[in-house]
């Protein structure tokens, strides 16, 4: 069995002004692996690297260590490795080359302090870092292997993803024995409905062991077996008693599935947004190729935006108020006509904290899909009054409601 | 100096299924009494507890203990800490009597197991839990003081506040020596750029801790200081030296600051994104109270949008391409005409990572924010290739030069 160990170094992590998020992505990833996490530790900025690396190096085989690859002074996780790893440190032009063309792309004046970030410990391998300047490294001495990775998520993630994990696979192939495991994206469902409908039936098949994790308004249901037919029989199972719950498999998104079914069905989608502002349309747009389906989206939060934008008749607004069934259908009727799409979906709501009364309270949300057919299908929620938590919710129900039409 | 350490249990949070909230909120806790946590550790449920608690041991003088509390077979904190502690368990009729009045509250039947949560190490306080079962406990020993206290964070954190924290103030009056603090939040200067322009001079001020934490695109600028003086007089010269490229101070955001100028001056702010998607007008739409100041934006992702919704002419469009400064300027002045607000900000540019060209690449964005006095400012950015990470610099971007017009 490997042991593997996590070193977090970032003062702003004791602190307690940043949340360590590096823990559970590169966690999760090392379980598909399958390889746990025996032990992680934090500690400052600086000095106290050394000595973490040492103890760390006494006991585990693979060691994980975040931050302080970058150029400023506090940051000395390479020099730490290169001692701790009894390695000279030697500097690579190419490396310095590559972060000068970095530079020079987005037109900044390159320093001095930028040269220690080209240093890489004798006979270590230095891992691309498309997204910042930072070089990743890997050291190896004695079985025991190091990864050192910069920082910043938006560095860390690509560079684990296509450096360092592919390079860990080869180098532990022999000494890898990986779970399968399913993941299900549930929405709509509650954990304790969804234990209920899949829990007693699946375990029946065999050692599966089943995990739920839940978030607002939905659960991942996890199913880890030892053997790939179990798997495969457990997901089976599970997916006809979920049925159209289920979202999406393993780290799809909801706004990927949305995209890919709208690409491959040819149609496009329009959204008009109240209560989530522009949510709807920023998660279609993260997804790469949204430009073929996605084309027109309104923000429209005042009711005078609902009017001389979508067309939603002031009667309507005054008679019905803009958190109504009529308002959000007149919404994505409107943004139909506007857009020319196949599709148009509108949200309107309260997200708080104030603007609730006792007939429509803070998390009240209407959501309207019209479809070029004339159908349209509108639903209401009442979701947190937590105003980030409700946005997320409502984009999370609205997009599904657009799934399920192009499903 | 006194040195403390937290060690957190829970197997959950080693596979990734939880993430760590304990430490930032006991963190930014211990800050406030002048404490700073050295050393973080995340250690699985079962046996692992009473080696991590010798280790913090030998070098803390305060460790605080998450979780393990509970009564299954895999929660034993208690009987680690008594066992390093060298004391009995001894058992608590009150405290059993207090988990049973719980479940007759509840109506639910209490089984045997919970027996153990009534045992408290010989000498130990026990800490009331009104939210669960189980609880904490302090134990003292030659100088060093354990706090163990219930995982879930709606257990801990009430805890914490009403019994730990006033324990420990009366405990430590003595010895405690509240640092204090300063964040700036920097846009547009690299971390090395800061830290030459403010590290040798701060530092010559006197024992002033200097820290920097960078994200895409920005830096955090840290400051700490033994007392209040000397910090004010740091935070005042890095002021000095960084100008408006401090966008906030402390934790508050940049749509934050936003808002709370647009607000100030009584201004309305409108938005049309292309590249980004909807993203600026959803970062405005997260802050309370921002209807008062936001109430139209578009998304335009298509040609046609902008033309049909933003009045941008076909021509400008054919000549100078979608992604120009002739465009974003249409852009602005279209949605300023739309939405009669104050300022309207434009973004345009290529998210990638397809749509690049040698003239333009990926990355390459242009911003516009015009007035309604007539007056247009323009920029022009390359930023990442990565698509979420361009989305979100180029939504910052825009909200700084909002920002800017309002300041």
């Amino acid at each position: 069995m490997m042991r593997v160990e996590i070193i977090n170094t970032g003062t702003e992590l004791l602190l307690g002004q940043v949340a360590n998020t590096h823990l559970a992505f590169l966690a999760q990833s090392l379980f598909g692996l399958g390889l746990r996490v025996e032990r992680q530790v934090s500690i400052p900025d600086g000095a106290a690297i050394a000595g973490a690396l040492r103890e760390a190096m006494a006991r585990a085989d693979l060691i994980i260590v975040t931050g302080g690859l970058g150029p400023t002074s506090d940051d000395i996780t390479r020099d730490a490795a290169a001692g701790a790893f009894g390695r000279k440190l030697i500097f690579q032009s190419k490396i310095l080359d590559g972060i000068a063309a970095k530079f020079a792309r987005r037109k900044i004046a390159m320093n001095d302090l930028q040269q220690a970030q080209a240093m890489v410990p004798e006979g270590g391998v230095a891992l691309d870092n498309p997204n910042g300047t930072a070089p990743g490294l890997i050291l190896e001495n004695d079985g025991t292997v190091a990864v050192l990775l910069p920082g910043p998520p938006g560095e860390l993630r690509p560079m684990w993803e296509s450096e360092a994990l592919p390079w860990l696979r080869k180098k532990f192939a022999h000494r890898l024995a990986p779970a399968h495991e399913v993941i299900l994206r549930v929405l709509g469902l509650g954990e304790t409905r969804v234990q209920m409908l899949v829990e007693d039936e699946v375990k029946a098949l065999g050692p599966v062991e089943i995990g739920y994790c839940a978030r607002s308004g939905e659960v991942d249901l996890r199913l880890i077996a030892p053997d790939e037919n179990l798997a495969r029989k457990a997901a089976a199972l599970a997916r006809k008693k979920l049925a159209d719950a289920i979202y999406a498999e393993g780290s799809e998104t909801m706004e990927q599935v949305v995209v890919r079914l709208a690409r491959a069905a040819g149609k496009t989608v329009a959204t008009a947004e109240s209560c989530t502002g522009g949510l709807v349309a920023s998660r279609i747009t993260n997804v790469s190729g949204s430009s073929e389906m996605f084309r027109y989206g309104w923000v429209t939060y005042a009711n005078e935006a609902k009017m001389t934008e979508l067309g939603v008749p002031a009667g309507l607004l005054e008679k019905h108020g803009a958190v109504s069934r009529e308002v959000v259908q007149a919404m994505a009727a409107g943004a139909l006509r506007g857009s020319g799409a196949d599709l148009a979906v509108a949200v309107t709501g309260i997200a708080g904290p104030t603007g609730g009364t006792p007939e429509k309270p803070v998390g009240l949300v209407y959501f309207a899909v019209a479809g070029a057919d004339g159908r349209a299908q509108v639903a209401e929620r009442t979701l947190s009054p937590n105003r980030e938590i409700f946005k997320y919710m409502a984009s999370q129900i609205a997009l599904d409601l657009v799934r399920r039409a192009l499903g």
